[in-house]
C-alpha cells in the first residue's frame, strides 16, 4: 500500500477501506507515513468528509493505537462525559458528584490542556493536597467505593490521535467533522465507560458554528459510539456566552460548590441535570426522564452531592473543609467592579474574549509548562437577556494587583454588546441526540 | 505571520497576498515553514484553486528563490522551449537546429530525470565524448556562436520549485493548475529566455486529460508569463499516442536524424514546425506564420538544420560522424517483429505502456542512480489510424536478448487496440494559445 494512492483516492471523493485506514494509522503511530503525508490526508478529508464506514474505522484504528483502561473490576455500570470545550466549563465538578450520589459510577481522566482556564485537574488543585496522580487498581478501588474518580493520564491511550491532533492543530483541520468525532470517541472508548454523555457546544466560538452542524456532529457521535458497542447521548448546548458565572480557577470551583449546595440555578445547573439525566436513564438507574431529573434534584436538595464530592476530595488526598467553607479557597488580593458605561440589555457576551481576560490576568496556559494562578480570574453578574442600569456592575474581576485589574475591567467591558431593546435569550438545550 | 493562518486563508478560498505567498515561499525554502504545512496548503490550493494574481506571485516567489541564468551577452532574441512531457518526446533535438538554423538562438538547459527513457541529455550522450557538462561563459558563448547550446543544469536554479515538487509527488498534489503553472514557470523564467514556446501535452496520459483542462493551463501559462515580461505561446497538442515512432534513446536520435534530413513527416515533424513558427514569429525572425514555416521547412530541405546539428554536436565535445551516418549510433543485438494477431484499424495506442515496454527493456531509469542502455526500445510501424493486416508487425523491439524482446513484444502487442471499422484520427495539434 502506497500513502500517495490513499491520499489521492480521497482527494478524488473515493471511500477509504478499513484495511487502508488501519495501515495508515498504524503506519503514522509507527513514523512510517510522515506528517507531511497525513497532513495532505487531513485536508483532503477536510474537503471531502468520511462517511459512517470510514469514521467508525478511523475511530477504532486510532483506539487500538494504544491501551484501553478496563474497568471491569469496577461494579456496576460506569459513565462517561465530555464536552466539546468552553469558557468557563465547570460541569464535570457539578456533575460527577450528582450522579455519583444516585448511584452510576463514574471514571474520569483528566487534563491540565492549555487555555483561557487551567484544565480540571488544575480547579481541583484549588483543594490543598488534592492530587490526581492516581491510576490503576487505586483508581478503580475509588471509583467503585466513591463513585468517582478523577485522574491525571497516566496510561498511553491513542498515541495516534495525540499525534495527529497537534498536527490537525498547525495544518488547518481541526475543523473537520469525521477527525473531531473520531477524535472524540477513540478516547472515550479507550476509558472503558459503558455509558458516554457527550455535551456538543454550539455557537460563534465552538468548532460547529451552526446549529445544523452541531447536530451532525451529534449524530455521528451517536451512531459511531453506538457501532462501537457504548450506549452513547449527545447534548447539544449553547455557547454564545460563558456557562455559569465564574470563569477562573477557584473561582470556578467556588461556583461549583455554590450549585452543589442548590444555591444556583443557571445555565450550569441545567446543563448537569440534563447530562446528568442522560447518564441515569442510560445507566439504568431511573427508568425515565422525569425519574432521573427527580433523583438528581433530590441529590442536590439533600446535601448527598455536596457530601459525595467532600467524600471524593478527601479520597484523594485533599483537604475538604474549604467544601463547606468555600472562603479558604485561594483569593485573590484585589477585586474591581467593572461598571456598564449605559444603561440597556445584554445582547451578547463574548465568550471568548472572557475566557482572554482570565488568561491577561494569569488564570490560563499559553505553554505547556506556564504556572498558572488559581485565584485570578472574572465573575459575570449579568448574562444575555439581563437588564442593566448605567453604572451597574457587569463583573467582577479578580486579580493580583490594582493595575492588572483595570486593565482587565477594561477588556471585560469590551466583551459585553447592550443593546437598547429587550433580548429574548436563545434555548440553552437546543436538543438531545441518541 | 503564521503558516496556519494562510492554511486556513485558503482553504476557506481567500485569496493569499503577495506578501503571503513571498513569506511561505522563502519560509519552506529555509525550512522555517515544515513539509507538514506545506503539503496542508498544496492540498487546499488543489481544491480552491488560485487566481492569477496569486498564480503570479507565486511563481515570482519561486523564481527568486535561486539564481537565474544572464544571457545578455547573447546578442539577438533568445528563445527556450518546454513540453509537459510524453512518451517518445525527442523535439528538443529537431526544433533547436531547425530555430537556429532560421537565426533565433536557443539557450536549452536539460535534464537527465526519470521515466521511460532517458532525458534529453541521455540522449545526446549516443554521440561518443558529448557532453552537456558546459556552464558559464562556455555556455553562452557556443549559443552566440553556433545558435543553441544543451547543458546540465549546474546553477542553483528555484530550490523551491525543487522542493515542492518533491512534496507534491508524495502527497497527491501534482494535479493542480496554479501550482503546475508556477513550477514550469519559474524555472523557465529563470533559465533567461525572451521568448518562451510551451508545448501542454492533452489526453489520457497527460496532465491535462481534457482538452478544457489543457486550454485552461496554456492560457495561465501565457497570461502569467506575459506579465513577468517574456514573450509566451502555448501550443496544445495530442498526446493519447506516442509522439513519433521511435521510444528509446539512440532510436530516438535515429529518428530525429530523420527528420532533420526530411525523410520524416509525420507528428513530430508537424509539432516541430509548429513550436519553430511560433518562435519565428514572436522572435521577429519572421513577419508572420506562413513566413516562418517555409524559413524552417527550407532549413531543412537545404540540409542547413542538420549541419547545424552536426555543429552543436561537435561544439559540445561529441563525435558528429554519427549524424551523417546513424548506423553508428548505439545498436542492439537483438530485433524483434511485433505481428498484429488480427486485422482491423489501430485503434488507440497505450502511450504510458509502451512506455513501460522501453523501461522494461532497460531504456528508461526508475531511480536517480539505474545505469540506462541507449540501445533498446521500440519503432512502432503502425499509429492510430493506420490499417493493420493479420501478421503484419505493429513494431519492432530492440533488445539485449531474445527473452528481453520476447517478454516485451508481447507487452508491446497489449498496447495495441486493433479495431475493425475505420477510425479517424483526431488532430494533432489542438491549438495555440498566445
Amino acid at each position: 500500500m502506497r500513502m500517495t494512492d490513499l491520499i489521492e483516492k480521497k482527494r478524488d471523493g473515493g471511500a477509504l477501506s478499513r484495511e487502508e485506514i488501519r495501515w495508515m494509522i498504524e503506519g503514522y503511530t509507527k513514523g512510517t507515513v510522515p506528517d507531511y503525508q497525513m497532513s495532505a490526508m487531513a485536508m483532503a478529508i477536510y474537503f471531502r468528509g468520511m462517511d459512517m464506514d470510514e469514521t467508525y474505522e478511523l475511530t477504532m484504528a486510532m483506539l487500538d493505537s494504544g491501551d484501553r483502561i478496563d474497568l471491569s473490576a469496577v461494579s456496576g455500570i460506569k459513565a462517561d462525559k465530555h464536552s466539546t470545550g468552553g469558557v468557563g466549563d465547570k460541569t464535570s465538578l457539578v456533575l460527577c458528584p450528582m450522579v455519583a450520589a444516585c448511584g452510576v459510577k463514574m471514571a474520569k481522566l483528566s487534563g491540565r490542556g492549555l487555555g483561557h482556564t487551567g484544565g480540571t485537574i488544575d480547579k481541583l488543585e484549588s483543594f490543598p493536597g488534592f492530587s490526581t496522580a492516581i491510576a490503576g487498581d487505586a483508581f478503580l478501588r475509588q471509583v467503585d467505593r466513591v463513585g468517582f474518580a478523577i485522574a491525571g493520564q497516566t496510561a498511553q491511550l491513542c498515541p495516534a490521535d495525540k499525534k495527529l491532533y497537534a498536527l490537525r492543530d498547525v495544518t488547518a483541520t481541526v475543523a473537520s467533522m469525521p477527525l473531531i468525532v473520531s477524535s472524540i470517541l477513540c478516547k472515550k472508548l479507550a476509558a472503558g465507560a459503558d455509558v458516554i454523555v457527550l455535551d456538543v457546544k454550539c455557537g460563534s466560538g465552538a468548532f460547529m458554528q451552526t446549529e445544523e452542524d452541531a447536530f451532525g456532529l451529534a449524530k455521528a457521535l451517536t451512531e459511531v459510539g453506538r457501532r462501537a458497542g457504548r450506549r452513547v447521548v449527545a447534548v447539544v448546548t449553547d455557547m454564545d456566552e460563558p456557562l455559569g458565572n465564574a470563569v477562573g480557577n477557584a473561582l470556578e470551583v467556588k461556583e461549583a460548590l455554590a450549585a452543589l449546595r442548590g444555591e444556583y440555578t443557571g445555565d450550569l445547573m441545567e446543563l448537569c441535570l440534563t447530562l446528568g439525566t442522560q447518564i441515569l436513564r442510560e445507566g439504568g438507574a431511573a427508568a425515565d426522564d422525569g425519574e432521573a431529573r427527580a433523583m438528581l434534584e433530590k441529590a442536590v436538595e439533600s446535601g448527598a452531592a455536596l457530601e459525595k464530592f467532600a467524600e471524593f476530595v478527601r479520597a484523594q488526598g485533599g483537604d475538604a473543609a474549604a467544601v463547606y467553607d468555600p472562603a479558604l479557597l485561594p483569593q485573590a488580593p484585589v477585586q474591581m467592579e467593572v461598571p456598564a458605561a449605559a444603561a440597556g440589555t445584554v445582547g451578547r457576551i463574548h465568550a471568548e474574549d472572557v475566557g482572554l481576560v482570565s488568561m491577561r490576568l494569569g488564570g490560563g496556559r499559553a505553554a505547556k509548562d506556564d504556572e498558572i494562578d488559581l485565584a485570578v480570574g472574572v465573575v459575570l453578574h449579568k448574562k444575555v437577556g439581563d437588564p442593566v442600569a448605567a453604572g451597574e456592575s457587569l463583573g467582577t474581576i479578580h486579580a493580583r494587583t490594582e493595575a492588572a485589574a483595570a486593565e482587565a475591567a477594561d477588556m471585560l467591558r469590551a466583551c459585553f454588546e447592550i443593546v437598547p431593546d429587550a433580548v429574548t435569550r436563545p434555548p440553552f438545550i437546543k436538543g438531545v441526540v441518541r
